[in-house]
């Protein structure tokens, strides 16, 4: 069975890095070419909606954030995941509801009920096989970080530290959740995550 | 006190017209000059939406589409209906609410009391003080549109006779929503538009 897997944490924890080596090892011992996938985008809407949301040139509010990432997400959902779990191929995809969890309901202010509420409803399926969370000192993962990018990165550091405890809590409420040490070296780390998703532990 | 007045209704039945008759007449009347308001749009990241919803290029499903017109609503409600009402301006919206009900749950399949809900939690502040619903009939409404225009208008008459089923159906739904008979010349109607708007009935 071909398993779609999430890779979460705040900016600057390793998710590009430990995705692309989960995609690596999937890629070695499944049949079908594993499928990596980043949001926001991966779809040609998707990527236009993340240019939307990411500009500088607009003031969007939490709730309108939340939104159009969904929107984007069940795009990406419909038209890459789906058919790439039918046709056995395993998915990767960096960042989903703990992201949104976290930068909109925890750091952005929105409910939190309502925000899970919306995720799970309307961006919700097929549903991952595993959550992964990637946990290291937001002083390591700052340090990694560079110059603001775009509206969201521009919102500052206490942003950002609401943002590291909207990650935790999101685990609190989905206990289901996966959490990895995400400090050491990366292959240390990558072992840690085969862990999970190989042995479920 | 301003007033947000929304008027809505199949393609084709005089929706523009009597949104600027009735702004012409809440202007010789009101303190403040009225907004008049199109969704999906009338905000720069509304104008982006609409053009990525209604692209040919893309196939999105009723839930990627209802996600992001109830991002476009809920910007245009915080950027520009909420300052004007509080400025004292009244406001004339044309397609709110029920044009999503009508098109993405009643035509499009998606369930209607989640649809409802989505939009009353995602993108109901300010609600609208009267709804307005012009009803005419289907043919008539039909022999006004011209060849179809977007993605959603090449959906084809089928398509369309559920979404004006759809409208009555919102109307059951939200018995308080006030439908005026659009037939009739233009000042007829534009008579009747304003029974409901300065007399309540």
């Amino acid at each position: 069975m071909a398993r779609f897997i999430v890779l979460d944490g705040v900016d600057g924890c390793g998710k590009s890095t430990q995705a692309a080596l989960l995609v690596a090892e999937l890629a070695r011992v499944s049949a079908g070419a594993p499928l990596h996938l980043r949001e926001p985008g991966s779809t040609a809407a998707g990527e236009q909606i993340r240019a939307l949301v990411l500009s500088r040139e607009h003031d969007l509010d939490p709730g309108v954030e939340l939104l159009l990432f969904a929107a984007a997400r069940r795009q990406m959902l419909r038209e890459l995941v789906a058919p790439a779990l039918a046709a056995g191929r395993d998915v990767v995809c960096e960042r989903f509801h703990p992201s949104s969890f976290a930068y909109q309901a925890s750091a952005g202010g929105l409910p939190e009920a309502a925000v899970l509420e919306l995720l799970d409803r309307w961006a919700g399926a097929p549903a991952p096989d595993a959550v992964i969370l990637l946990e290291v000192d937001p002083r390591e993962a700052g340090s990694r970080r560079g110059a603001p990018l775009d509206r969201i990165e521009d919102k500052g550091l206490e942003f950002q530290r609401r943002v590291a405890r909207g990650y935790q809590r999101y685990r609190e409420l989905r206990p289901q959740t996966h959490v990895v040490d995400g400090r050491g070296d990366v292959e240390q780390v990558a072992a840690r995550v085969r862990r999970v998703v190989f042995d479920g532990a």
